[in-house]
């Protein structure tokens, strides 16, 4: 009996910035390190703004990678065909024209959080990829990490009981006030403010917890309010708290945060259910450890307490792309665990936070 | 040099309810053990809905004092000529009647939290107080704790920097499944629900902290959001989550949030400044400890952490107590620490808050 030769899905790498190189580096460990012997990867084709800087990025994250193609346009990735997936690292207003021109050219695509500017070009994404048959997900790497995994087994294995309330933050203490106006944490034009850039993290834990809760039976948020504190410098949300309940079958509420003038909270994700708690200690993008607590009663005293540390060799970008690659393998348009009413619901979400009036007053919205 | 006797308020306890005996079992607390020699307290008569529960509460709590009058009605603790000042702790929707009747008697006032059932009301109330020359406060206990007056002095400092995003949650499991439709948690008549009962802790950190901060200016918060999850059982809010924003100078924001089926949240009252953190310990209405933890740098690692812990013999209620005596015998109206601008904004706060629309959807509104 042989073992069979794992899926290596090849990849198109679009941007170098920083988070397409922590995504380099990580499709390059190797995947026995974390248990993974069905799929693999492959980088065939690095796209920047220039030649020269993908031959940089290249050399520095991939020296040992002979045959990687660096291009000095976006297009021609897109254009390779030995490429089958796309890496979308840019900007979270480029997403939407990178991913749109990947999917035309036939490429499945794992694109960045926030997915694009709106829940309109999402759409019009999503729409696409389906009438092309192709792979699409949105980069939410904190979903595939075996934390999550175990968490999520917990709380629903039925001992915490329902959700009620969760609290869950993000912060960064960016230090705007030195940064120059056309950063991508200030810049309006590139998406700027703390809501898509660091929001996407409290809400994933919303959406996982809430959302995902068995007993919440898929029901999406039955209302959201938005509260924002912009910043003069630019205009964009400095500091942005939301709110989303979850009442036509869960009674519940999530309590988010981000902001880009503060580290983040000392709680990260704390969700309280009826018999106990999770804590998902900070970073809550990448957690290092998960407290659950039981109490004896429901709202009675915390009687148990288990804490679980997890490590694995690499950033943890790399279950997504295994994700990906066994997702493109299968032939499935979109992941079991990161499908595309998620996608949609986040991007909805930030639309109405967003749709604070130019006073900067609180505002609040329905979905 | 003889030392000068102290001043000694005469009480009248308006209820015999739970919140009442906390009151009346620290009113006979001796003061010194507390470091207070300047003031002192004498029950001089307490009221309940029948004479025999005014007595037995007397018989319970205050076996030793001989001479305090047990009555039926509460007209007759606002008529005793000895009754400088009324305590009132009857459930929140009898307050306004009960404080305008002690007010029109010539007595001092102390009111319980949530002061009245709305802002009009609590400003009818102070109009009568000051017509009358009389005192009157919300009886916020725990602006006058130790651990309160050492908070507000590291706050106010410098080191710290200003405040950016404040986090405060006081939440408790009233198993309201089981609980009588007229319980004071339950009832829509006698103002049941999350928010009025628990909000105002965690609404009276975002005070100190945010409006009380020198940086602040005295700028009243620039808008405020709220969301509403109801129970189904009597349609009061079960979990609520409120936040304020404070842009007219600090820039900062004050997310809240309270619940009556889950315990309080592990993290308490989390302030977080540029330059570090403050976090009070749960319970937030009586904190045992505070920790500040100093950053290296704006927005950097914790590399100091102080953690004060408070204790002192009695519940807590006679710091609110000795700062009515003081104020009352120095002729004031209102109290420096817990003045009537701030009892305004918070139920005008709870006002805003609590006008969700009818299907439970989140709302927003300015103040």
């Amino acid at each position: 009996m042989t073992t069979p030769q794992p899926f290596v899905l090849k990849w198109g790498i679009i941007s170098t910035g920083r988070i397409a190189m922590d995504f380099v580096k990580d499709l390059l460990v190797d995947p026995k390190t974390r248990g993974t012997t069905d799929v693999g990867h492959k980088i065939v084709a690095v796209g920047s703004r220039s030649v020269e800087s993908a031959q940089k990025f290249i050399k520095a994250y991939a020296p040992n990678e002979a045959d990687i193609k660096a291009y000095g346009t976006y297009n021609e990735v897109y254009a390779n065909p030995n490429v089958n997936a796309v890496y979308i690292g840019t900007p979270h207003t480029l997403h939407y024209e990178n991913a749109l021109a990947a999917l035309e050219a036939g490429k499945h695509v794992l694109c960045e959080k926030a997915t694009t500017s709106n829940a309109a070009e999402l759409k019009a994404l999503l729409k696409l990829a389906k009438e092309k048959k192709l792979f699409f997900m949105e980069a939410l790497w904190t979903r595939f990490h075996p934390l999550t995994l175990e968490l999520k087994r917990i709380a629903e294995e039925g001992t915490l009981g329902d959700p009620v309330v969760l609290h869950a933050d993000l912060s960064a203490d960016f230090h705007i006030e030195s940064l120059p106006l056309n950063h991508r944490m200030l810049d309006p034009k590139l998406g700027g403010g703390a809501l898509l850039d660091l929001g996407p993290y409290p809400l994933f834990w919303a959406i996982l917890a809430l959302y995902e809760h068995p007993s919440n039976k898929n029901a999406r948020p039955s209302s959201i309010v938005g509260s924002i504190v912009k910043t003069p410098i630019t205009g964009v949300d400095a500091s942005t708290s939301f709110t989303l309940n979850f009442t036509e079958n869960l009674q519940a509420q999530a309590i988010l945060s981000c902001s880009m003038q503060v580290p983040a909270a000392n709680f990260g994700a704390t969700i309280r259910y009826k018999n106990g708690n999770i804590i998902v200690k900070p970073p809550i993008f990448r957690s290092p450890a998960v407290t659950v607590q039981y109490y004896d009663k429901p709202g009675g005293d915390i009687v148990r307490e288990e804490t679980k540390a997890f490590s694995y060799v690499g950033g943890g970008w790399h279950f997504e792309a295994d994700e990906v690659a066994r997702c493109v393998r299968d032939g499935k348009l979109e992941s079991d665990l990161w499908g595309h009413e998620k996608s949609i619901i986040m991007m909805e979400v930030f639309d109405e936070v967003s749709k604070v009036p130019p006073d900067g007053q609180g505002n609040t919205h329905m979905i």
